[in-house]
């Protein structure tokens, strides 16, 4: 077991700070929801629960996505870039992604010479946080 | 002009290097076909030429996606996440995005305890780089 993981484990080129960055997508709409970061604690907790765990670089700790919000994602499959440095996970997201409550965190784009928003909030940010 | 891209760019949280992470998306399929790098000059670069320009970190220069292989990357749409560090870009992709010759840069999964390849090469990476 713990060298099975090794082997899924020993594919990857974690960065200086023993991180890669993981594209999630709904797997779907393949709407692009975010892009944030394991590491191999991260990694190994989301393949065994199948309930998606991050690394939060400003809180350096282990995030359990949807922890405070109850936005959850459930992994429905893990992807490996060609160079073993960044993963896919596609997922069954429950609501939103985005703190904002936007479904994605890709809710502005370039027109003309600026950024703007281009797709409705479904949750108000403070009903995400609201205890 | 300078102060129109300004506001584009100001909007932009660079990490150290200058760099923010990009992923690539085919607009027509919405695979998920890579992640790479851009700096302030290849956002640029791409915006103006409609042809996506990322930055190699392995080469330190302006990296113009198929200027060795053809597979180039027409820009559709750019797109900004909520913390503005990290970019979307939905492309018409030529041919592969890999230089595997895998249409997508994830071509592996995790199935059971290992990685598995469940994609095709389309284009043998020997025909890739024949010159």
């Amino acid at each position: 077991m713990a060298q099975n993981k090794d082997i899924l484990l020993s594919s990857l080129c974690f960065d200086a700070a023993g991180l890669v960055p993981v594209i999630a997508q709904d797997a779907d709409t393949e709407e692009v929801l975010m892009l944030a970061w394991m590491n191999a604690e991260a990694i190994e907790e989301t393949l065994k629960t199948g309930r998606v765990c991050y690394y939060s670089r400003s809180r350096k700790a282990l995030w359990r996505k949807g922890e405070r919000s109850g936005q959850t994602q459930t992994l429905v499959e893990m992807r490996l870039d060609c160079d073993g440095d960044v993963l896919l996970v596609r997922v069954k997201q429950k609501g939103v992604a985005c703190h904002t409550g936007h479904k994605s965190c890709f809710f502005r784009k370039v027109e003309g010479k600026k950024w703007i928003e281009d797709k409705d909030v479904i949750i108000p940010e403070e009903e995400l946080y609201a205890d």
